[in-house]
């Protein structure tokens, strides 16, 4: 899984008017990286526990407890 | 933003054997752009109140505490 900095800086540029380094959009890049691994590893633990083979949007508003 | 939802169902798949309903594609993706943008709004604040006009790392960092 990655994230492109493209899009990192998309993001942040999206929500003002300020200039974006590089470090910055690595910096998100990491951190929603780590955050969208945890919540796939917490939703499928769901899903496991349920007995079921697919995730679904239920497990992840439950990962997200 | 968008994230594209071929790359939240890599992200789930990516950390086990199950297969991926659409809608937890999308429940993924709207928490993902949520959590994405609250972080760009509080970093740009830090590096506003900071009278700076490029986001740094540690402005992302520090938007998370």
């Amino acid at each position: 899984m990655e994230f492109s900095i493209a899009k990192m800086k998309e993001i942040l540029k999206s929500q003002g008017d300020k200039r974006v380094s590089e470090g910055s959009a690595d910096e998100l890049r990491d951190i929603l990286e780590m955050f969208a691994g945890d919540i796939a590893e917490e939703s499928i633990a769901v899903a496991k526990e349920d007995g079921r083979k697919t995730i679904r949007a239920s497990d992840i508003r439950e990962a997200l407890r």
